[in-house]
């Protein structure tokens, strides 16, 4: 066999680093791993497969007789050095959202739609965290009974806005000990704020996830309604959604309300979940079972509960969490890169 | 005038605190307040109006003279004292789920349907804190155009379950303090637990509000579609709900997705809830102004925001924030006292 060289940019971030512990626990055969960053972060020296790899600055020569490229960098540069990348030869798998839209890259989450990878031309896309987390709990009933609406309202985890997003909240947790008690009435000027979220993530919830649309939505909310559609197939599919951000260190969450176009009992949904790989189905009204982000996070499945039916015919409830780290970004992109080489 | 008695009983809960203050800062007109608990809190002195209180074991005595009582001491003492409140003359507001459903028992909020406390028996009830907080956003709008269908999920706040509840959540914080970083691959068997919410709540959330029913609702989803259709008098309005608990110390949310009979604006939507009382609305993406509960605890009014279209006609999308504890809870019932009173 040919040897195996895997890059990963963005090598030193939150998603990077569960890329490299991916890799090393899922056992990708590769020869040689190409840890990349920014000239900011080259040198860094991150441990990998027993042994410690130094991250380079990413320059077009460091892209030379690799095979697959992980992105997790931002989109600026995934636009940047993707191109660079394919033109020496990788397959490129990117995290960030520069490409999820265009039309000849494919959006894939492999348990779902894995055959989408055929008609690849150098770039592969990882959707959102939040949508793959979504469609994991909801492609398989769409199979089943044929998703006709969907409405949702996202609990997310700081750790999706990277190590930043971390230390934000643990920062003003600290600042806020001792004072938690007078959170029943604020002084909004002695609340702590930061750079990432912009507002006081401790103790509160951010209905805002990115940055405003003109038409009132947030660039988080328009990424999983498009990316929604075209994981599963269904361009003109219904989606509502509310993206909020939690004071929860790992781990994405929804609360989903769905409608099909045929019966689906909620037994039946619990069967087909519990058949479907990478889903846990933790729900379990009577021993007090149900998803939450803490015992996702770690985890490769995400889980799925408080499946119940709703008000209406045909529509369904339900609960989803996953690690948005893992299966939301870094794990997902492994398996990409498994299936493109496998 | 003759004089007015006021009673409290639960003075020394959360609510009940609430209660005291509000009773106070609204300048209720009364010229005797009767605080009243369980035996356990008989003696807790309680600052009121310049003064201290002393809190009094509740029995059939403590009722005698008595104009109105606020009770906000559970559904069971609701049950045990109510009727023995009523019975020596005093008119009951109720802050449980005891009476809610009853049909001669109004379910009121008073900007929303202060009509229906005309008829009266003794008892008034309170609605559920998340369910007065989605109808102060949504009441307002089905007036305007006919509310048809509502889908919500919840962020609740740990205040909801009183003073242990914001105690375990600050708990579980400290616990937790300097081992952050390691809730990304959480030990489970090193995760604080607690009595009031049966699992970890900091840096975690949980879709579970009260305890199940058998058809996989939770306690406090199946109140709050309940007590939805009875405030607006919509016997079989659709309602799908989630209730999630957040790790936030007061404050509840909610996001929201809800279908009209009528065409309504955005526009029109927030002119209809800017001048709706005890609303305010913050709504400005241009200036990333949105509600949070951190925004709306201390406050009066239910914060509501995030106003865009839906996927479909006649849809829009919202997002409201409340202090549960208040409007939530104790200035609901102290207003239902003064429209009792006034």
């Amino acid at each position: 066999m040919e040897p195996m060289r895997v890059a990963v940019l963005g090598a030193t971030g939150a998603v990077g680093r569960e890329m490299l512990r991916t890799l090393e626990e899922r056992r990708f055969r590769l020869d040689e791993l190409v840890p990349l960053a920014s000239p900011r972060s080259a040198g860094v020296r991150l441990p990998f497969a027993d042994d410690v790899v130094e991250v380079r600055a990413v320059e077009r020569a460091t892209f030379e007789g690799v095979d697959v490229a992980l992105f997790s960098a931002g989109a600026d540069a995934s636009r940047e050095w993707a191109p660079v990348a394919v033109a020496a030869g990788a397959t490129v798998v990117d995290n960030s959202s520069a490409f999820r839209m265009e039309p000849d890259v494919p959006l894939v989450v492999p348990e779902i739609n894995r055959e989408a990878l055929d008609g690849h031309r150098g770039i592969v896309a990882n959707p959102n965290c939040t949508a793959i987390t979504a469609m994991m709990a909801v492609a398989p009933l769409h199979v089943a009974a044929g998703l006709s609406r969907l409405v949702a309202s996202s609990y997310q985890s700081v750790s999706g806005a990277g190590h930043r997003g971390v230390a934000e909240l643990l920062e003003q947790v600290e600042k806020l000990r001792g004072a938690e008690e007078e959170l029943a009435r604020p002084d909004p000027e002695a609340l702590p704020a930061g750079e990432v979220f912009g507002r006081t993530i401790a103790y509160n919830v951010l209905p805002r996830g990115g940055t405003f649309d003109p038409d009132g939505a947030t660039t988080e909310e328009t990424k999983f309604v498009n990316e929604t559609r075209k994981i599963l197939g269904l361009p003109d599919l219904e989606v509502a959604v509310t993206v909020v951000r939690v004071p929860v260190v790992v781990g994405h969450s929804l609360a989903m309300y769905a409608e099909f176009d045929k019966d689906l009992s909620v037994e039946a949904a619990r069967l087909v979940l519990a058949r479907f790989p990478g889903v846990e189905v933790v729900d379990d009204p009577l021993r007090d079972a149900f998803p939450t982000p803490l015992d996702a996070a770690g985890r490769d499945e995400v889980l799925v509960g408080r499946i119940r039916p709703g008000p209406r015919r045909r529509s369904l409830q339900l609960f989803a969490s996953g690690d948005n780290l893992r299966k939301g970004a870094a794990l997902n992109a492994v398996q990409i890169a498994e299936a493109l080489t496998g």
